[in-house]
């Protein structure tokens, strides 16, 4: 069979109380699309069995195909692999291969499972079980007369790891001669109405491929699609449509797709052979951490002062606190300031630094929640730069630490 | 009718691809439980009138009451209204009142209706249409012979807006007189197996409530909820529960519901008159970024290091190097150093530090990629402790953040 259109079931009571957003949903619609694989209806249903039998047994008499996320743990309410089961017809047998690769797990950790483990292993007769690497609960994959049941955990790392290794090779296995591929150019710095104006004259010209406008945090994103063309056909049309875009705002795209602004800068340093340091006020260590969420930071980012109280400005970066007191821990003074002492501090050729008004509170009116000064110290070279960011404190924080990055990269 | 119970139905291509993370669903979650009604199950289906009327055919014959949303605009792929009349057998007709709301909205911006907007005005016979101030589609609601449907439009303001304006209120006048209500008690430091073979007792004695377990890279949730009880005995159960739960697995519950622990640990650091400061390797600053999102976090938190080389680590709280070079940056005697570093260096009474190998390289057979140390400093004692995390960089670091607030609330 050859399985090009399959429904999605995701399994939980905590998604229909909304308590959890189903990201999930959304992760397996693009790599199944990728595949060539439509999901035609997505249900969502609480972890009862007569619920869930009732919806793989609708799923299974429509479409003939089913993916299910959730309910493969140890608990009472993990009961998916049961329920399909026992709607297939086929006992559960104990599989020693799967209890293994449990114990394995454990192991690393140097843990003993529970006895409620066991029946994770519990296998229905005649499934391909799948090595799940990064949790307990194996996946299933069963081939019935009914159709094609896959079976997933609902945990995102584990269920994102299965499907990379284990479902989509098999289902790609399976052949379709259409893709849906998308290509996403990451802008900053540029807000969207700008953009939009920019390149809205290409849109014609790319079409049947179509051109939407993310905005998020860190920037807009421009995404260029192509629905279920030839493989050929759609690199070709891809391939056009993104010349025409970097033709007319290239100053703003950083990368594609899952390009990292902060990976990026680490590169460009490495190439370089600079060495970076932060120094970070508002921000609190975010920026850090999104730089050192890149693999591989260390041999450029050395480190870096969080100096959140005005005495921890001073005491460590050597601020002379009569610039504080005179322009506000705010100002451009205080945040070439940071720069210029982090450098010293930390011996790197560049520093950038991060001061600002998170809010809720400490706002005025000459300087609102949102402002923010950078400094950029570079090869003993400091300038500053503001920015008035809109939202609330965690928005603030996040562009804030984009608008850091932006600085290192092209400037502001 | 009373309508306790009813069916999610949301429509658009867009959320099949995964192109949309399906935010109306979450929303529509949490306020339809808020007001006694359950989503019993959610669809998705893409928008083709053969699929939108099955799905709500389906559900009006399982549950009899459904609300859509999507598919309401003016263009050719909007026809969840057309599609329900026809599946009803209900006829359209043109609404004048419903015009000149649409009229008044263009006239609002200085713009005249394309002619694809009469569509917007037609109304199922004996449906009640509700005023959308927030865009041009109607709300429409229909109490017919084969249940309730409530037709929403998808933009999420404008669904927001009708939910709390049109739908809430119509929905308690019906007077459901049981309601939904949950509480989330968040344990950290305990596995899910763990937790649950000291938890399990209590599962038969709460019931008719439901336990869930939600793992996270924070800890294991525990989300109790009573479904369709009157308010007083949904709370006097729940205050049962909870006892219960306390009573066997208080020592790992930091918490109920949004509460975070970094909030947690500022309220008893701030109460000890207490201050403090991090000294952070692996994780980069993403502790000082935790610590930091909490506003007021300044009255507590100084400040800290990130000292991300071996070189920053003698430099700015000086390591010894000897240490690092006999038991390696990620050791007990280095995590111990780290933190007395800071204390000195940020005159903090608390600090807590972390070392650890974040992956994907670094690791050897005796310190495996997740491995952490961490050390706690506390008026002059340094205590340090060991983890082995799972996951990949990023989950290893969050759950290395959480470690590290772990040891500051109550010791590993």
């Amino acid at each position: 069979m050859p399985a090009n259109r399959l429904e999605l079931i995701t399994i939980g009571t905590e998604l229909l109380l909304g308590f959890t957003l189903d990201t999930n949903a959304a992760f397996l619609g693009q790599q199944l699309s990728a595949a060539g694989v439509q999901i035609i209806r997505r249900t969502s249903v609480v972890d009862t069995p007569a619920e869930i039998r009732a919806a793989v047994d609708e799923a299974l008499t429509r479409t003939g195909a089913v993916l299910t996320t959730g309910g493969l743990g140890p608990t009472r309410d993990d009961m998916t692999r049961n329920v399909v089961a026992d709607l297939l017809g086929l006992p559960l047998v104990f599989n020693d291969d799967v209890w293994e690769m449990v114990l394995a797990r454990y192991r690393r950790f140097g843990r003993a499972p529970a006895e409620s483990n066991r029946s994770q292993a519990m296998v229905p007769a005649g499934a391909t079980w799948l090595r799940n690497e990064w949790g307990t609960a194996p996946g299933l994959w069963i081939d019935s007369p009914r159709g094609l049941i896959i079976m997933l955990p609902g945990v995102p790392l584990e269920m994102r790891k299965l499907m990379e290794h284990e479902v989509l090779p098999r289902l790609r296995a399976r052949g379709s001669d259409t893709v849906v591929r998308s290509v996403t150019l990451r802008t900053t710095g540029i807000p969207e109405s700008t953009l939009a104006e920019r390149i809205g004259e290409h849109e014609d010209a790319i079409a049947p491929l179509s051109l939407a406008y993310l905005p998020g945090l860190t920037g807009v994103d421009l995404r260029v699609t192509a629905f279920h063309l030839a493989p050929d056909d759609a690199a070709a049309r891809l391939h056009d449509a993104v010349t025409r875009l970097r033709s007319t705002a290239g100053a703003w795209i950083y990368g594609e797709n899952d390009d990292d602004l902060a990976a990026i800068v680490l590169g460009e340093l490495r190439a370089a052979g600079a060495t970076l340091a932060v120094a970070e006020s508002c921000t609190g260590g975010l920026l850090g951490g999104r730089i050192t969420a890149v693999p591989g930071a260390s041999d450029v980012f050395v480190g870096g002062a969080i100096a959140y109280a005005n005495d921890i400005k001073q005491r460590v970066l050597g601020v002379d606190p009569a610039l504080v007191a005179e322009h506000g821990a705010v100002s451009s003074e205080v945040a070439a300031a940071m720069a210029r002492g982090a450098a010293q501090a930390f011996g790197a050729s560049v520093v950038v630094s991060v001061t600002g008004i998170a809010g809720p509170g400490g706002g005025s009116a000459d300087k609102p929640v949102g402002t923010v000064w950078f400094g950029l110290y570079r090869d003993g070279v400091v300038t500053t730069h503001r920015s008035v960011f809109g939202g609330e404190r965690a928005e603030i924080r996040e562009r804030a630490v984009q608008g850091a990055l932006l600085g290192v990269w092209r400037g502001w």
